[in-house]
C-alpha cells in the first residue's frame, strides 16, 4: 500500500524521485537533448549556439529565512542552473501560486527581493503568472521560476582521470540557515543563496563541468557526474570547506553534511593544468573556494577520511524536505 | 485590514490582479518584449525572428472532470498561449508539486495524458521539476509549464474600425464541465481543452490577433484587446455560440458566462476581406466558429442584445477560482 502513494522522500532530489522520473519519462524529445542535467538544450542558429531551458518549483519552509527569502532562492536556482550549463541567462518567468490570505506586505519584500537580483544581475523577468488558493489548501505561496539562456560552449565536456575537482565555497551554509528557523537554534550563519553569474564567467573557459549542489547536496551531484560520465570520483573530506557550525548542528541533528543544499555555491571539474587557475579565480570570490578532490578510473564516489575510504552514496530516503 | 492580505479575487485573473501585477511590477525588461500579453518575446537571429516565451501554474479543482484532467489543461494551455503569439512551439517544462500521500496512480494517470498529447502534437516536454509537500500543506497537487516557442511573424497587428471578430467555437464549456464535479450536477458537457495547434495553423497568416479566454472569460480578453489597441468592440450577443446547458446552468449559478474560462477556444481578428475565408476554415474543425462582431472606433467593449446595448467589463471581485 505504502508504495503507491506519494512520499516526502520523493521530493527530496534523491534516489527515489530519479527513480519515479525515469518509469515516469517522456519519450518525445523532438531536437532537444541533455535531458539528464537540470537543463535542457536545443541547437539554434549557425553557429552551434545553444538555447538552454530550465524549471525549478521553490516550496521553501519557512519562506523567509536568515540572509534570505523564498524570492531570493527562486531567482538565483533558476540563474544558476542555466549558468551550469555555460548559458548566459537572458530572462526568466515567474509563476506565483499564493494561499488566500497571505500578507501583501510579505509578498511586496519577496517581489521586491527579485526585482532587486533582477536588476542587479541584469536577468530580467519577461513573463508570469499568478495564482491564488483558498485558505488552508496550500502553505503561504510556492514560486515557480523557469529560465531560458544562450550558450556558445556547452559545460557538458567528458572529465578524465587526473581532472581536478573545486568548489567555490564551504558548504552546507543555506540549509543549516534555514533549519534554524524549523527547528528553532540559534546561529550566526546565513543563507549562501545568490546567482553565480560572475563566478562562473571567471571561469567558464577553463572548466569542463558545472554543477550546483542544491537538493541532496554534494553527495547527489558528485554522483551524477560520476553516473552521467562513466567516472570516478575522489574526495578528500579535510579539503572539503565547511564552517565550523555546519559541522555542529549536522551533528546535532544527525545529519550528513554532504547531503546538505547550498543554493550559492557550485562545483566545477577542470583538467590539471587548469585546475590552479580555476581554484585561484574563485578564492577572490570566495577565499575557501578550493581543490576537493580528482576524477579516477573506476566508477565509485569515495571519501578520504582521516580513518580511510568510504563510498558516499547518492542521498535516498527522507533527506530534509522543502529545503529550496 | 482586509486591503493587505490576498484575496481569492486576485487569482481570478480579472482586474484586482491586472492591477496588483502592475503595483508589484518588473521594470527591467532587457531585449524583452510584449509583457501585456501572456508570452514576451525576444527578437533572435537575423531574420527577426521571435523566440516566445510563457509560463502558466495550474491549480485547477477538481483535478478529474469531464473529458479530462490537470494534465490536459497544464499542456493546452501553455502551448495555446505561444500559439496565440503566432509562435510554433519547441518545447515546454514541466514543475510538478505534489501532497505526500498522493495516490502514484492518479500521478500516472496525468502524466500519461501529457504524455499523450505532446507525442500527438510533437511538442516536447524537455525539462521537469517535481516538488512534495507535507500532507495537508497543498491540495493534491498543482502543475506549472512554461514554454519556449518561435515565430516568424508576431500576432500582434493593430486591428482597425471594421475588422471582424472570429470566435473558434462554444464557449463556457471547460468551465462547466468543470463546475458540475465541484457542485454536483449532472452534465452531458465535457471540457473544451486541446491544443489549437491545427485551427490556428489554418489562419495564422489571415489574422491580426489571437487571444485564448481562460481566467476571465471572453469579457477579460475582448477587454484586453480594446485596452492594448485602444479600439473599440461590439459583440453581437445572438451570433456567440454557446451550449443550451452552458445558458442554463449559468443562469442557475448566477454566473455571467462570458467571464467562464474556456481551455480550447480562441478568439481572433481579422480584416473584414479576410474574415470570410477565416470564419469557414475554423468551422471545419468547429461548427459553431463564427463571426461574433466587428472592431468600433471608440474604445468600448460593447455587446449589442436582443434588448438594447451594454458594456461588457473585464471581470471583478471573486470570478470562479481555481478554473484553470
Amino acid at each position: 500500500m505504502d508504495k503507491d502513494i506519494i512520499k516526502l522522500a520523493h521530493g527530496s532530489g534523491g534516489k527515489e524521485m530519479n527513480e519515479l522520473i525515469k518509469k515516469l519519462g517522456f519519450s518525445y524529445r523532438g531536437r532537444w537533448q541533455n535531458f539528464d542535467d537540470d537543463s535542457a538544450t536545443f541547437e539554434i542558429g549557425k553557429k552551434h549556439e545553444q538555447l538552454v531551458f530550465t524549471t525549478d518549483t521553490f516550496t521553501v519552509t519557512p519562506i523567509f529565512f536568515p540572509g534570505g527569502n523564498i524570492g531570493h532562492i527562486a531567482f538565483s536556482g533558476t540563474v544558476n542552473d542555466l549558468l551550469m550549463m555555460g548559458a548566459k541567462p537572458l530572462g526568466l518567468s515567474l509563476g506565483i501560486v499564493i494561499e488566500e490570505g497571505f500578507p501583501k506586505e510579505e509578498l511586496q519584500e519577496i517581489i521586491g527581493t527579485i526585482k532587486a537580483i533582477s536588476e542587479k544581475t541584469k536577468i530580467p523577468i519577461v513573463t508570469g503568472d499568478t495564482k491564488v488558493m483558498e485558505k488552508g489548501k496550500l502553505d503561504k505561496i510556492i514560486i515557480n521560476t523557469s529560465g531560458i539562456g544562450i550558450a556558445k560552449r556547452l559545460l557538458a565536456e567528458k572529465p578524465i582521470p587526473g581532472d581536478k575537482i573545486i568548489i567555490s565555497g564551504g558548504i552546507g551554509e543555506h540549509a543549516i540557515a534555514l533549519l534554524s528557523k524549523r527547528f528553532n537554534y540559534e546561529t550566526t550563519l546565513i543563507t549562501d543563496s545568490k546567482p553565480l553569474v560572475e563566478e562562473i564567467n571567471s571561469v567558464k573557459c577553463m572548466i569542463k563541468v558545472a554543477k550546483d549542489p542544491t537538493r541532496g547536496g554534494i553527495a547527489a551531484i558528485l554522483n551524477d557526474i560520476s553516473e552521467k560520465h562513466n567516472v570516478g570520483i575522489l574526495i578528500e573530506e579535510e579539503k572539503i570547506p565547511m564552517k565550523e557550525e555546519v559541522k555542529n548542528v549536522s551533528e546535532m541533528l544527525g545529519i550528513d553534511p554532504y547531503e546538505l543544499a547550498c543554493e550559492g555555491r557550485f562545483v566545477c571539474i577542470a583538467s590539471k593544468e587548469n585546475a590552479g587557475i580555476v581554484e585561484k579565480k574563485l578564492k577572490q570570490f570566495n577565499k575557501d573556494a578550493g581543490i576537493v578532490g580528482e576524477i579516477t578510473d573506476d566508477n565509485k564516489v569515495i571519501l578520504q577520511t582521516i580513518l580511510g575510504k568510504r563510498i558516499l552514496s547518492m542521498p535516498s530516503g527522507r533527506i530534509v524536505p522543502r529545503i529550496c
